[in-house]
């Protein structure tokens, strides 16, 4: 076996790792990490460090690390047929199942699904299919997409753009064209404090029909949201936010992308964002709860209304121009088939709502009446704390100061894994949906005693 | 077991195939081909019949199917560790190991790694690398790509941009921004039949030389190439065509990126098409033969020249705000790992090259008389039969009479699966590395069998 110096040093040598200070770590001044083992909620690496994981890798492992269920699946679709591709009618036994339970599991207005391998190629597939549809329509002006600040929607070029987060866009010229962004239904963050919620959506409402009216809803194709903004903070939308949006999108005819990388497949405690928040898209993005990331997969989940309109285009020209080689590859297909069957038969979405009522309340009791903490939100199996310098106020901490990640490191000693959240000083979690109440309450510790040793 | 029917039927309410005239599959119009199982060359669909498969899935099964020493590396990764992300220096020894591997068989003056799932996804990436360069050394003006007609980098929306086939871009309004087409290095399709080959190389040249001059050199970042021309044709480049392009690119300082996703780790014989046309380039996409599409696995190979200005911007800006979440996924880095060293193992690499050389030179002797074919090429492991009205007049066949799809069709009926190129009457071929000279004699024959049967 490898040592660890050998891979340390292969590591630095020559992988360019995501999301990386790429001269700090070629320079050997941050750790690198090795993982060689995880079961649960825990993950262990090379040196034997074990650490609960409340992040799911990022959001991604929601039924647990080491699932042998899932390990096997794949093990037989890789002896059987590690591939084929989908193209032109082709299929394999799994990818054709898992497109069923996807549909099965999918509102009933929703039609077909296309898979991709990630939840940013998903979205590429959508603004695809929307301009292509508005182009059979006869609306060849129609083609912007409204995206929120603070979204996140892929690390692309054009998802990049639709990404409403500073650290993905500076120095690579994003957001491109066709891309505008309206406000963040952030209620913590409102620019009044004195504003109510119910205020604050019709603020929301009344920035969205400004910016439609000043576009020209006639070159707006698209509207598109996470049910729960993610990267962007962990931010549950305030009450009624969703119902008010749609009413305008359906006034100027603009099309409704559900952006479910995070929430679908249970995360909020139900199957979908859309059912939990009644929200009726035309595209459902979906990716990282598809497989429980044991194998990459995405897909772009269509409507009825949509697909006619698809159909209709291929009728008039052909064959549809796009693909993915690995579209629907097969053991990606096969993980999703064996991660849907685990999700229901351990009733592990019922699990991440109720344990994860129950870690949002214990947080909060631990830590809601910190000086630090301006605000605790989740729903779910998803959390947010977010720190700022004076709580009455809502003064924020100088981002210099890189609190959160102060935090995060903190509570990575205490042997738990957060998130800092990439802008603002806000930790996050998303644990998997097995988190057992006793394993709540380890990450609530180790949170307040992070607190306690960064903030006092 | 479920069957046959029951698959189809789900089958066409539910999945969106790519490439796949929607409509008429969903109205059953179009065989659908449930794929079961796969050996060396062969796969077995689950009504039993066995098909040659001569383009090895998309170009990419290229160790050949069934590969157990594959699957059981897969099968072993999932049970340890199916995921973790790899984010912020953190990896696997799957990946690392790998990483290494890569940069090991890669030309000596490249430097890093960065992994993605397609090829699609690495040339998006090595966009956003190329603007973030010349940000870095402050040169916002220098941000568009020159791109080949007929060249093929993918079905995103700024990939299908670089693409220059127009089945990717009509209705999808494609070419975005940035992006610009010069002539296809694609001589027997020389709008002057009189040109030598030497001329026609002159004539790419003076048209590449005039597209900078009219744009200014100081816009242009970079020029993205496959060493042969792959989905356009399977066109390997005129003599000489290579180094006096690159003689272009250096005058005025225009990066080259050479997309290896076909040609990467075999497929002309040698271990890159950059070594076996003498090209430099200063990014390397690679996808399929990475892992002989047994896992989605991609990578962008950066060259030390920018990863030097990639590590400035990072001590500069912070960390890169670029990932995926499946980055580096330890499934598809293990299946990497396994692929690689089957190739150097069973000297795969030097069997594509000899018994391509076999199969080229059998097509030629089979078909190389026509009347109908009036170009028989190819490079390795690669080849391709353009087949015409008239030879000596060179007159193409009408488009609307989809010769090309005829012959693919009549092939498959002979039990063997070669591919319509999509623009021309082009039938291609790329079987995996493994093919025999009595598989490529059957390959011929079935070949020879179906232009018989459909231009006589």
């Amino acid at each position: 076996m490898l040592t660890n110096d050998q891979l340390s040093k292969w590591d630095r040598e020559n992988f360019f790792h995501p999301s990386t200070h790429l001269a700090q770590h070629a320079r050997g001044e941050t750790p690198s990490r090795v993982i060689k083992t995880a079961h649960g909620v825990h993950i262990v690496d090379r040196d034997g460090t074990e650490l609960l994981d409340a992040f799911a890798g990022l959001y991604c492992v929601n039924v647990g690390y080491g699932r042998q269920e899932i390990a096997e699946a794949i093990a037989d679709q890789a002896r059987e047929l590690a591939y084929y591709h989908s193209y032109v009618g082709h299929g394999t036994e799994a990818s054709i199942t898992l497109a069923k339970m996807v549909l099965d599991r999918a509102p009933d207005h929703m039609s077909k699904v296309y898979f991709g391998q990630s939840g940013s190629d998903a979205n590429e597939t959508n603004i695809k299919l929307i301009w292509y549809y508005n182009n059979i329509l006869g609306r060849p002006e129609k083609k912007k997409i409204i995206s929120r600040q603070r979204g996140y929607h892929g690390s692309g070029l054009m998802t990049g753009s639709l990404t409403g987060l500073e650290a993905f866009q500076k120095k690579f010229d994003l957001p491109l064209d066709r891309v505008l962004h309206t406000e963040a239904p952030y209620y913590y963050r409102r620019d009044d404090l004195g504003m109510t919620e119910e205020a604050f959506v019709a603020d929301c409402v009344t920035k969205l029909e400004a910016l439609i009216e000043t576009e020209g809803a006639d070159t707006i194709a698209a509207f598109i949201g996470e049910p729960v903004l993610g990267t962007g903070g962990i931010v549950p939308p305030p009450a009624g936010y969703w119902e008010a949006i749609q009413k305008v999108l359906n006034k100027h005819d603009i099309l409704l992308v559900a952006d479910e990388v995070v929430t679908g497949f249970g995360r909020l405690g139900t199957m979908f964002g859309s059912e939990h928040y009644g929200l009726k898209p035309d595209l459902i993005t979906i990716a990282k709860g598809l497989t429980s990331a044991y194998a990459p997969l995405s897909g772009s989940i269509v409507s009825e209304k949509m697909w006619k309109v698809l159909e209709q285009g291929t009728d008039e020209n052909g064959p549809i121009g796009h693909g993915w080689t690995y579209s629907a590859h097969p053991i990606g297909a096969a993980a999703g088939v064996a991660n849907l069957k685990m999700l229901d038969d351990l009733k592990l979405i019922e699990n991440a709502g109720r344990v994860g009522k129950y870690f949002n309340d214990a947080m909060k009791d631990a830590l809601g009446d910190h000086p630090n903490v301006g605000d605790i939100r989740g729903e779910g199996m998803m959390c947010a704390v977010e720190f700022v310098k004076d709580r009455d106020s809502r003064t924020f901490f100088d981002p210099e100061d890189k609190t959160g990640y102060a935090l995060a490191a903190a509570l990575l000693s205490n042997g738990v894994i957060g998130r800092a959240m990439p802008q603002g000083d806000i930790l996050g979690f998303a644990p998997p949906f097995c988190l057992t109440t006793q394993e709540a309450d380890t990450v609530v510790d180790a949170t307040a005693k992070a607190v306690k040793s960064v903030l006092g």
